[in-house]
């Protein structure tokens, strides 16, 4: 990360993608991963199967499976249809890079500088996010075959774009933050004790789901996961549902991953059921107090390390230090953990402003009585920050539920 | 496939992994992808970071993230931790391949034929699935660079190791059958005029969320897709929900993907709602005929070929051979689509005892009121065939629901 520009205004996507082929040489760029096209194109796949090649000096062309939800496909960018999923084409994928290196030629680009992430490896789902489809070993080495071999810097260079994200990118995140409180607020609703964990996390996946329809919103999905008393300890190191059923007392922790029209939000909430002991009260607070001030130290010009030494400094003064095993935050919104810099102990890289980032403090101390997190979306603006995730008229985080019963 | 051998018992597992490494005269085998370890060893990876090497003359070690779940780690594996999730180790996989190394060296077989699939492409998801784990581009080739590269016909002789079951494993499909049952259940009860597809679906997946917890079960999650009326019409190409609410009349189609403790259940159930149409009646009941005619033919001995023309010579009958545009079935249980021959015309692979096999006729004529299709999932036994998605006391597939209102 080479941050050491600061502007006021962040640059449009199309502006940021021009600068980048520019920049690196590159006469195209071809994406073909969910978050990629979401990025480059605002185009978010249904199956996954797409391929958009990105000219410096042509408008970009779409490759979507002839099975690709035809109200689906964007109206602003070329499109050619490929074989995939016709039962009579054996190898679509070979269809498709004939059809990209067609296009290629027509550019006059073949062979050129024309650059991609080389790796089948894949990190964000599509919308069909039940299990990603297969993808033939030589897949990415047919691709590559197209162009002349770019310098490895540009894959960093590319990921760089994710971080400074638009007006239009930064509204689509606060869609999904505010699908994300539909959810947080079932939680607070079936915080009660002898419920299960995994039926909570059940209520608050659902609620989520339910929004699908309503505002635009034509793909809404959480993932719910909740621990409950000694299972909240382990929160630092994983986060999953059992069929342990709440009791008065307990730590209730939710980590909520949230993807609305492709964007995503990545919240974590901790709050007490019933009458939690004055321990459990002292966890709560240190962390709402950390993170808070981790938040209030948010502006464009400060290093991510001087954030994360603002939460942890103050989870240091109670003497827990050894018990916030993790970072501060990331980046978010293209994916569940976009790519970027973390927010770690000396960490050099400048907060700028559009960057989405988390501010997630935590700890996890048994015999306190579990572990605490509370988890933002915080945008860094022109003269500061805004909490992309705390909506007007909902609860407040670290707010204890009512006990129900 | 070259599948002409039928015996009366499948091999067990172990079996059936030493006579694969012992035919291509391979002396390990290392694996990571979810259904790789979940196949070789029985267990489903929480963070997908996981290593399974499977020594030919020697005890499987499987390498786990430090911050794995604890209480979900084998008993019957050797065990090594590698500092993944550690705050202060950069590169945990340089760490892993290395550790790895070392252990190909104790056993005198590094450099020697050790086989993996070399790609870094995955399609089955580990428990934590809102998101795959980034794997770094080298990671594949410094795997690879460990053995000398084996025949590339061991990667698919390996994929044959995915086709016949083992009792146990058997009784994981059912059980994955068993929850998502619980699921269609939820299914037919929410079928009402008025609610939206995402509804139904969400009152789904719950249902199936909520299973955590029971019977041994420590993960449980539906991907429900709900298409009413027209939208019925697409669930040939693509199956999704939107926000569009029953009608009375309606053709209702339900795509499912369910898995339990890693196990999977891929199923489809097509209803109507309210009083449909002669039309409508008609075309569930074709459907229904020509999926049980492809069920009873099923048992030991005859092709893949054979049995979709039990399904598709049905549907031409009724002059509806153009609106059945994919495949009859595929393999299933290690992942929502097992890898395997496909049910298709003129497919000469031969049924054998222990397949799961997916049975799933569907035709989709919009002048006719939508699509209908119905799918089961089938065990090929010695004598025949057990329908495993069928569940005593559930409902029939393509029974009609009551109307609630």
């Amino acid at each position: 990360m080479s941050a050491s520009f600061v502007s006021a205004n962040p640059p449009s996507r199309a502006q940021q993608i021009r600068s980048f082929l520019q920049k690196n040489n590159l006469q195209a760029w071809i994406a073909w991963r969910p978050d990629e096209l979401l990025m480059l194109s605002g185009y978010f796949p249904y199956w996954g199967a797409s391929l958009l090649i990105y000219f410096a000096d042509a408008d970009p062309i779409l490759f979507v499976p002839q099975i690709e939800p035809r109200d689906h496909i964007p109206s602003g960018l070329l499109i050619q249809e490929y074989p995939w999923g016709d039962l009579k084409c054996a190898d679509p994928y070979s269809a498709l890079v004939a059809a990209v290196g067609n296009e290629l030629v027509k550019a006059k680009v073949k062979g050129e500088r024309v650059g991609m992430n080389l790796s089948a490896s894949r990190s964000s789902l599509p919308i069909q996010a039940a299990e990603l489809i297969p993808i033939p070993e030589a897949f990415s080495g047919q691709l590559s075959a197209l162009a002349a071999t770019p310098n490895p810097g540009c894959q960093a260079a590319f990921a760089q774009l994710y971080l400074r994200k638009t007006p239009e990118e930064i509204d689509a995140i606060r869609l999904a933050n505010r699908v994300a409180n539909v959810g947080l607020e079932a939680f607070l609703e079936n915080l009660q004790p002898g419920i299960a964990e995994a039926e909570v996390a059940a209520a608050v996946e659902s609620a989520i789901y339910r929004q699908l329809g309503h505002d635009g919103i034509f793909h809404s999905r959480g993932w719910a996961m909740v621990q409950s008393g000694p299972n909240s300890a382990d929160a630092g190191r994983f986060n999953r549902s059992t069929g342990r059923r709440l009791q008065s007392g307990d730590l209730v922790l939710i980590e909520l991953a949230t993807c609305v029209n492709g964007y995503w939000s990545d919240l974590t909430r901790t709050a007490a059921v019933g009458s939690p002991k004055p321990a459990v009260e002292q966890l709560l607070a240190i962390i709402k107090d950390a993170q808070q001030a981790a938040i209030d130290g948010m502006h464009p010009g400060v290093t991510a390390g001087q954030i994360d030494a603002l939460a942890r400094n103050k989870i240091a003064a109670q003497g827990l230090s050894s018990f916030f095993t993790h970072h501060t935050g990331h980046h978010v919104g293209f994916r569940y953990h976009d790519p970027g810099f973390l927010i770690l102990p000396g960490e050099s890289a400048l907060l700028e402003p559009g960057m989405v980032i988390t501010i997630e403090p935590g700890v996890y101390v048994p015999e306190r009585g579990g572990g605490a997190r509370i988890e933002d979306n915080v945008l860094v603006t022109e003269s500061g920050h805004e909490v992309l995730s705390r909506i007007e008229g909902n609860q407040q985080p670290g707010a204890n539920a009512h006990d129900q019963h």
